[in-house]
């Protein structure tokens, strides 16, 4: 096998972070990774003082940020789980203090190629466009062979992954009638709204609750319309809160311009992944469930077709902390170093 | 105000008869009612028997069920809560020992005037056809009329009241590009599925879980073609189990044929429900949520549109035991016999 | 029936306020209340702005709190839901400005007739000890004369109020074999921990998680030393965090002096509780569960015992925004006021 | 490190069996095992048949139940998950058809040396008192080398865990004034219900409610007390239902006979628990909360003292289907063949 690899993950202390330390003091190929804390976290020595409940599981130093000392430490891969201006900020810092860093980002920070698209969502000053045009999209089912040549991995959104999975062999087959439309309604369970206090996200407002935000306006429409080939006026995706802690389920509801039958169908999705561990298409006549893949770093899709042939609606599942941020961050560094792609996340 | 009322109910024991329960004895136009029922609870003489939690509440006699009982009991409303296989037999009982009793059914047995299409979903033999000419279709906010002069009332399902509540004025205004596709993306709490202990409904199969079901296959799907006018091929509709208790939530896509702002959708929704106490479309930017409707006999309406106009998303949420069954069969009731129209629901 | 009341509410924003808010605008007996906002929402002018889920259920004009304006109100009941050290400054004001003003205070600003004793738990500067000696301990099952002559009424805490109604008629009995202590094992929804965004109350730390917390220090402790006539060192008191949003259950353990059979114990709290509408002894062998009290003005009281008669575990639930705050305080109105107990809570 | 073991496991169909059947999958030292199914299942030919959310995961045979198949398949290590009258029937048939198999079994049945205490407490014929009497109470931390020499091997309950392991380093130390009674409130997620669809399992029944159950009848009662060496009367045990899917607390209130303070107490469990893997004693300040075990093997322990240093709540947590039971049997298991005591589990 590969050579193990030393990681340096800057930012623990939100949800997708601590998934993400979790997974690495696990997999086998990673040698104890240092964490780089920033602001109140930046005098923690060691995870556990963080997170008691890691104690028992393992232990790993932390240190404050410093692109300097990352370059330093003799690490390879730099994990990024800071929100996106920061990781503007520090990219690079980081390839100037040593270009031959690898960097995998868990913002939006580097999704965009175009920095206007960029700016024009997230409403800050993007990266520096030479450095987003180096930056490859990390879906690793679609652009696999990329990401393992790559020095600047973009981790995809987590409801994008979702939708893009879902729809792209469909998009592919030419079979969607685009002009009758395409609508991506998904639904995600809390954690995706991130870890810091905040009055819509306290207990007594999300249980027992269930609704829709962000209507065309939230920022993974454009990481969807781009992997998917499709213009914003072609479809609809819209994001709801569910009271859970984790995952994300999509469903997508095509009209196709020839009837298709089930088995058609199957065959479309199978032979798209084939080969690919952490995409499983469904028995015909199973929909995937959110508790299939809670928890794991699996894409669940299937689909169900009306008696036309003409009318699909695909379901699409993933753990929004798996495959849709740490799981898939994982896979992608897997792919940069040669390991298999499921390694450590199995 | 109009004469109180004497009201019978069959069938108190499922999640939609307890409410029903709980409306009528504290309505203030209704007299006492009397609950029959039947089977294992045939020998349950008090309320509270069979519901402690009730103790305080209020009390009411139970008997076996016998419609001759109860057309001598002096009821002059009945309330049937009970599958439609045992509503389609009870019915013409009702109306042959006495044929002044006027009916509120909860099922499905009743909601087609077309046997052959009641028969196709429901797979059991449908009621006499001249029953079913007589019958309405229990909407109040488009019914109203109909329903205060019918002796058989048919309650509409918890998601088609819903679908067809959000988005029936577009449909009358003529607005909607139908050629497009409309998608009806519904989520329903667990109360929905009936308070028979089954595997699928099990806590733990449900909790921090989020599924489809009856995907192309749903009974509710043609009461909401029939009464939006809409061929079956023009829309999807799909129903989703949430981890909570009560609810439905509907999201609704639909494309325009002409462009409209906020300030035309609103007036059309604000237009369409004036006068009508238990439909509040939200104020313009509000999408309303669950907990804003659980346990009210309220449905609340929102939408965004898009910046192109085209692109109307109307989001429609009730609880499903309340407009969704119960409170909706009490607002009918009201309807009936002349009462405000929310009596006993706020 | 005695005459209505004005009533106005200095605080609405928080849990308790809004359930406060919805009794008493359903109360048959109260003329619309007037709400006083501090801080960021002085402004607010109805309160269906701060609740636009009230639409439809009544209405209700909002003011900037000013104890002047509310004297010149003509109010004649002032409840105050705010933190305790607003109360302490405020309840002076309104006494001067009208002596004939009655309040019922939500907070503990007023629990204790001893200021010392107060400080020591708080932790901040007492109310004015006149002001303190003249108020009333707000449980009405143990105080209700009392209450129904005073002026300043301390609405007990939801914990205090489960322990104290659950163990007062063993108590009074004599029968507990006190030097072989009382342990109160209490546990809460999240509604309980207030509407402030903390990280510990956020979804993802509560949602399928359960905690002990202020073990050995919660400030419900000397309320139920104080009015159960236990020293503090007799009885343990610790209090956990459930994943839900309402209602206290609380599991108390007792040893006897001498052996008592399941009946005696019945008889015993049935004749304590008789002609207390909110409370309700369980029937023999049912013991309450919180979906019993959820959304009512109940404390629900069961035990067992076992074979040996001598120790005994009484269970008491009831809904801490209920029973357990704003319940409790239009109960209390209600015996100020000379109306039914119950008035406006069944 | 040692040889590997082949492993057999009957039943998988429980919530304990899955959880099992997971651990196994994934052991370091287990070879692919085989799961022997009975009734309706007797039929299903691999796991993923039954549990299609473990494709991807591992892939395992299973055959139909039959004591002469487990024996003839190499087998050396036998799971039993089933019921405890079939592993009454079960383990004699096992034991002649090879008595070289070593069996871990996780239902009550050999966990009393004592057929009669058996008998009173399941109210069913006990298995044969020489089977009983070489078989050994599976608590690792307590019994560890018995274990390892055990053929067969009861695995123990779940809420007995929790306390055992919560009290036992107090009542070795002779701290306790068991004089004054020891109460052990215990609360539990749904899961430990068991997955037979139940009324009182049903989702709308357990969400969003709370309540105790099985006061002074739960079977694990005996368990306690016998591993405690306290008399039944010297303690209490209540059991209740959490809204939740995994996961046991315990509240844990003892007396003790003279004070101690923090240090004293930390140090008592620090030394009782050293070298154990799998229990971790709370920092001191630190009470342990049910996320920080769930879906692991730690049973994590804490505590709060009074300020009399006589007072002492200790809480003990762990996962019901972790350390609970089938995370317990793989620790068994693990002491049984020589592996490390954590092997697989972290």
């Amino acid at each position: 096998m590969s050579e193990p690899v030393r990681a340096a993950v800057v930012g623990a202390t939100g949800y997708a972070g601590y998934e993400l330390a979790r997974l690495l003091l696990r997999h086998p190929q990673v040698e104890r990774p240092t964490f780089y804390l920033r602001g109140a976290n930046a005098n923690v020595r060691c995870l556990t003082e963080l997170f008691p409940q890691l104690r028992g599981w393992g232990e790993a130093p932390c240190r404050p940020l410093s692109a300097a000392c990352i370059a330093d430490s003799g690490s390879q891969m730099v994990f990024l789980s800071i929100p996106h201006e920061v990781s503007i900020e520090l990219v690079p810092e980081l390839l100037d203090a040593d270009p031959k860093l690898r960097i995998i980002d868990l913002s939006g920070a580097f999704r965009f190629r175009d920095p206007k698209q960029f700016s024009g969502w997230y409403k800050v000053k993007p990266a520096d466009s030479t450095i987003l045009a180096e930056s490859t999209y990390g879906l690793p089912e679609l652009y696999g062979d990329a990401i393992a040549d790559s020095r600047i991995v973009a981790n995809p959104g987590c409801y994008s992954t979702s939708v893009i999975l879902g729809l792209r062999p469909l998009v592919d087959s030419g079979w969607i009638d685009t002009g009758r439309g395409v609508v991506c309604d998904c639904k995600s369970g809390a954690s995706g709204a991130g870890k810091e206090p905040k009055r819509e996200t306290q207990f007594v407002e999300i249980n027992e609750n269930f609704r829709a935000y962000g209507l065309f306006a939230h920022r993974h429409t454009p990481e969807v319309a781009d992997h998917l080939g499709l213009a914003e006026s072609d479809f609809v995706f819209s994001t709801h809160l569910l009271p859970i802690e984790r995952g994300i389920l999509s469903t997508l509801y095509v009209r196709l311009k020839e009837p298709r039958d089930t088995d058609q169908v199957a065959a479309l999705y199978k032979g798209f992944y084939a080969g690919r561990p952490m995409v499983r298409v469904s028995p015909i006549g199973k929909i995937p469930e959110l508790q299939d893949v809670t928890r794991t770093n699996f894409c669940d899709i299937g689909f169900a077709i009306d008696a036309s042939g003409k009318r699909l609606i695909v379901v699409s599942c993933l753990d929004n902390l798996g495959k849709g941020a740490a799981g898939q961050a994982v896979q992608n560094m897997n792919l940069m170093n040669g390991y298999p792609e499921a390694a450590g996340l199995i």
